[in-house]
């Protein structure tokens, strides 16, 4: 459950407060730093698509929201790191102004250098300790909210830090691993296995009172029909069997843009996946690899999981299906807590559902639209999501690489259909 | 209501239907015909947006369509006209094969010319209406089906040529007018009011015998709360008012990608407006004129009618809430058949709701996406709405070129939300 | 010989030399008109490549320059046949102002119609014969260098439209000619014989009271070593064993440029020539047509000419070797005048050189720049030859569709490198 | 003069001519080394222009050259540093095959990393200097030859490193120096002073024995008129006082293309030229600092530097005449090995001709085209000058940032006319 539960809402003394706020800041803001441990200075550099980011920038950026939001405004006696980085890593999008870079311009500061961005790290993460320390209890609520957006918005950042890190090392011919690969676990074959719905009036989104973000409530009703979830998502050898069967090649079985996707981008199997030799390799951050037919697949567009399903005979789960069956049970896969940085094969006995939370993210076919009686936030700042209410298409659960606060049954993932960058996989529904 | 309705339910005896027939189609076909009177050979040349079409591309494919899926297959004698049209006025997108020309071709064809296109729809005339005269009684139906496909098709056509034509003369500097203008009515002053709907489960969609596209089915049920709809769309005047009011340039009323938009594209006001001395003109298809503040404003955008709506205060409808009370009225306003080539001024008295048919198609919130149920059909052919689910917004309507039959509480319209070249406007919608 | 000579330099009596402008003016406007003669309405508005024109636009444009540089200065009384056309046949680049249309406009010009460019063009016709008529003696010559320039202006239209009316044509499924072709000649196997040049001193360049344009001078001396010049153009034969030796695959003989012309482009053969069960076809203006093997090579780039040249182990002639041979000899191919519409297959015994003026424009190794002692003229007007040299080659000779007067020893003509849409071909040249 | 000499002419005993080529081999080495000094290893890692190339990538590329050209074929025991770096650090035309990498890859390549790309330079560098010192004396001649290329690559490398890290640097806010500026000498104020040149037969190009590359021959006669050439390069006054006057806004001072390119670019001052707080700053490789007046002006392009002449009333000078004047004098500027980073103002009293050689490239009016008798050489690989022979312009005299040995009389540097990276400027000519 997400943390900002925790200010808005728990209400505990300020001294509690106080040493929360302590322990959940240095937990976050040392995770980040272990992320990039394993990568050079040079390695800190890259950026290899247009609107990512290089590592570095994100360890630095993720500072500067705190130096920005919460010491600038809170502490009138702090003194800034270097008043440069004020703008040099502001956020990318204009909320804050008009003087953030455009992108390709990150991948281009050797300046800072990665020694004195940890130097930053080091004297924001103290300012920041210092002031939860002394602040005046009247002050704390303020800057606790503060605090909890500093820290989700770090969560998110880590996610993309190794989503973007991926694709760096797939980009060098070298295919360097991020980390050595765990010790494998056998995996027995997983027959198909379907959950049960029936459908009916189900309430759907955040409570007032609970976790998440403004663009996942109000809480509402959706009427729903009987329907299926399967037990599991896709796998690679079911998409592999797709492939075989000539699934990127029958135009009837794609939306009209996602066929023009297929034709354009030349898509013929999922981002990171190889032939070589006669057999399938990926490319994961321990490097690459065989193809595991018993893992979730991964990297795939919307379009992709859409003409997969109607290859299937089955289709895409509506966002309120997934819900529903997700909010009755805890159905825990692998997030970036677990240390695995790859979807796993399931190794569980039973009717399930498994791996709903973690392993891939998990399209439905819900487009990202306002729940009604949602609206736009005032300022641009606060409506982070709700301004991307349009042509995205809505993901649920998590996946290897996302921070175990932010997967919950209520959280609204989005990404333009076309997207295959995370780790994006499916899993089919069919009415019963 | 359109005619499918006539074939594939009623039923009516062999000679009944065979007069029905010829009725409805060379009525069509002499609207058509009637609609391109107007123009030149060399104004039948123009293609001025890239995946618009001339108007002589359009009068040729039309009765190329009921060439290839009427006489072709159920007139073994049938000779074409010319056989290079098989393949030279074959549907743009590749149901059909591969033959067809890319968009920019279609421009370039002086040959055949405009004379030879007109013997190309007598023939194919004469060759269908002898066909409905002397086919078996039990082929009868088949054919029927095929007629009603090319009638529907050539619906859509008769808006789409009128649509590309007023781009087209609003690209040549003189900026000629297809039409003369009808007399003026003087329309009084119309207070803001609103029809109140209560809410509840209510039942949208197409029904099984009913008329209507499978995209507009299955018939199903969906909760709403109670709201409130515009008794009238929104007019220029209004939309003036939100101009005057930096609208186009306040960033926190616009989603990320409509910014993004009103950025590259440069967009100060709908589509077809132009600031000459000190006050705003627009263009029509009977040339340009100084705008009527109380019609209804047309040519905008997906992105700027949720910009307005926001401005305004309120939201755009919900395509469920929109057909809800569709269906309980019959709201007319202009459509193709009433000969005004303009959306008009209200001149209605009383509570309405006025002009939901006809002036202009209106925007909505919904995507365009599959109703519960529905599936793609077999086959690209059959499945040219269901396609094109993705990345595109329901209008609801009708405008003042859309065929009447074109026009019911069901139908389901769809396009990109940057699109601003059909007539669309919108029409506000509030919580209750 | 260019008639610039006439007005500046014989200096005639004031009747000659009206009656002289008076014959050359009707027959240039009369010539223009027999070349759009085979041209339908439609045909008059295709513009099938962005920096071309429509036929109908190279009528207007060429009444416009008259109506605006002689008409509308020199006779007070005149009234324009429109207004509107002043800025809607303008000029393309903005010397005249900034009124002209961009480019893809011209082609939407369906108003005004065909009949009225020929009512626009009678109606200034009338207006110049008449202002050299009855315009005093003294003004008389002012007037008599503007109408040259307008004649001379015509003249290269003349060759622009036949250019682009070709590649309307290319581009139209159905391949219409644009004319009848004449009766084949039989054209004897011609040898492979040499000019032989001694080299040394030689003087080039347009004298002061010679014709042509202020680019062809000064004249002036250039050193040259002896060499050799071919007595033919290259033929379509030779361009075909280039081909089938894998002339476009070998990288060695290809400029970088060039190479990446022929990768990004796909060049496998000239513009027009396709392979057609089993033999080589191509388009000419009338129509398409089996490859004549014996005929100049047409329609490459100067890539493509110099990647022949080497290797066939010559080069491309310099300006000044091609100048010293031409202007020792009368060697006359077929230019505009003489009524063929495709370069034509030498039918010539003896040592030549043949074909040097006419048929194709003949690529040459100089790329365009200043002769010693050259400056731009004032006023970007009258510059409008010098302002292109830069990144362009000399051409030299002209083609089928130049007309006589504009192919002179001294003439210098220029093209990018990678330009394949003129009649361009090329002639050997070796060292000695 | 530059070391092509040493191998191929000299014939220096075998002893000799080892040490001579180690010496020189260490020197060049060295001094490659000594420019990546100030570099971190995440500089190393900037690529800030498409074209251009991190100074990692240079490091390793000229390594790579050594290796594949030397070692490898002459050294049959010789074992490559890393097999992978074979195809890693290829060129990036496919003269050596299809291995090479798109340039945007090379800015990616975080591994391998500094250290280790030191490392491969030693590597290599042992290697070389044990096979001159073991080689037998039948086989030096080949190796030197060999050697001698690797050199010359090395060099035009140097320039290319700084040239590339100079924009890398100007392109982060930060804007950081590469070195520290060394002490400002006061620089008198020059008057306008010319060198005559009666024109005449002059004899250009490298001999058969002399030093330079095919490219730079053969050595010919070329005829000119008499002509001056300005004492002294364009100074930073002069061109700010073209700026002052408008030259950026007036059209007729640009050729065609030049126009297009200040609109298209929106050049209103020479590259990293910035206008700050009312005055003009420039972006060195000292970091930014106020404009000197007094020194060469830099960095604009053929078409600034041809725009700039006109305005002066002056022109560009023929390859030719700037060789006749630079082959009688000995007028050196400041080359790589000064220490220079910037070009220097004169502090010369005296006729001049000053700073023919150093501090700026001097564009001239002449095309990059074959001399008279030149033929590209047999292969891709040995013709990689020759194969740029079209639309580029050739530039005298070297720059700051030129090393030493490949500034001569006869050197031919090109570059497009768009062209603004390198550290070029001009010197003005005009007809005696």
């Amino acid at each position: 459950m997400p943390d900002t539960h925790l200010a808005t809402h728990a209400q505990p003394s300020g001294d509690a407060l106080r040493q929360a706020l302590s322990t959940r800041f240095q937990k976050i803001r040392a995770r980040t730093a272990e992320l990039a441990a394993p990568l050079s200075p040079e390695d800190l550099m890259v950026q290899s698509v247009a609107d990512g980011a290089p590592a570095k920038w994100h360890l630095a950026h993720t500072t500067w929201l705190f130096e920005t939001t919460v010491l600038v405004p809170c502490n009138p006696g702090y003194r800034p790191f270097d008043p440069a980085f004020l703008t040099l890593f502001a956020a990318r999008d204009d909320r804050f102004g008009s003087h953030q870079l455009p992108s390709p311009t990150l991948r281009l500061l050797s300046r800072p250098n990665a020694a004195e961005v940890m130097r930053y790290r080091d004297h924001v993460n103290a300012a920041v300790l210092h002031l939860l320390n002394q602040a005046e209890e009247a002050e704390l609520p303020e800057i606790a909210d503060r605090v909890i957006v500093g820290i989700t918005h770090e969560r998110r950042h880590q996610e993309r830090l190794l989503t973007h890190i991926k694709h760096a090392f797939w980009s060098n011919p070298l295919r360097p691993a991020y980390d050595q690969p765990p010790q494998a676990v056998p995996a027995p074959p997983q027959p198909e296995r379907w959950i049960e719905h029936e459908g009916g009036m189900v309430e759907i989104g955040r409570t007032e009172a609970g976790a998440g973000f403004d663009h996942e409530g109000p809480r509402h009703r959706v009427h729903l029909g009987p329907f299926r979830l399967a037990a599991l998502p896709v796998s690679c050898g079911a998409f592999r069997d797709f492939i075989e069967d000539g699934g990127y090649a029958k135009r009837s079985l794609w939306l009209a843009d996602g066929w023009e996707a297929v034709q354009t981008e030349g898509w013929q199997a999922p981002l990171y996946w190889e032939w070589r030799d006669g057999a399938w390799q990926i490319f994961t951050l321990y490097g690459m690899r065989a193809l595991d037919p018993a893992e979730p697949v991964c990297h795939v567009s919307w379009f992709e999981a859409d003409a997969f399903a109607r290859w299937a005979g089955k289709r895409l789960p509506e966002e309120a299906e997934w819900e529903a069956v997700a909010s009755r049970c805890d159905s825990m896969g692998n997030l970036l807590g677990t240390g695995h940085r790859h979807p796993r094969p399931s190794t569980c006995h039973g009717d399930g559902p498994w791996q709903l939370f973690g392993d891939v993210w998990e399209w439905t076919r819900s487009p990202f639209t306002p729940y009604p009686g949602y609206r736009l936030p005032d300022g641009v700042d606060e409506a982070v999501h709700g301004r991307f209410m349009i042509n995205r298409m809505v993901l649920r659960g998590g996946s290897c690489v996302t921070p175990f606060d932010h997967a919950n049954p209520t959280t609204r993932h989005y990404l333009r259909p076309e997207s295959r960058l995370s780790f994006t996989g499916l899993r089919l529904a069919e009415d019963a």
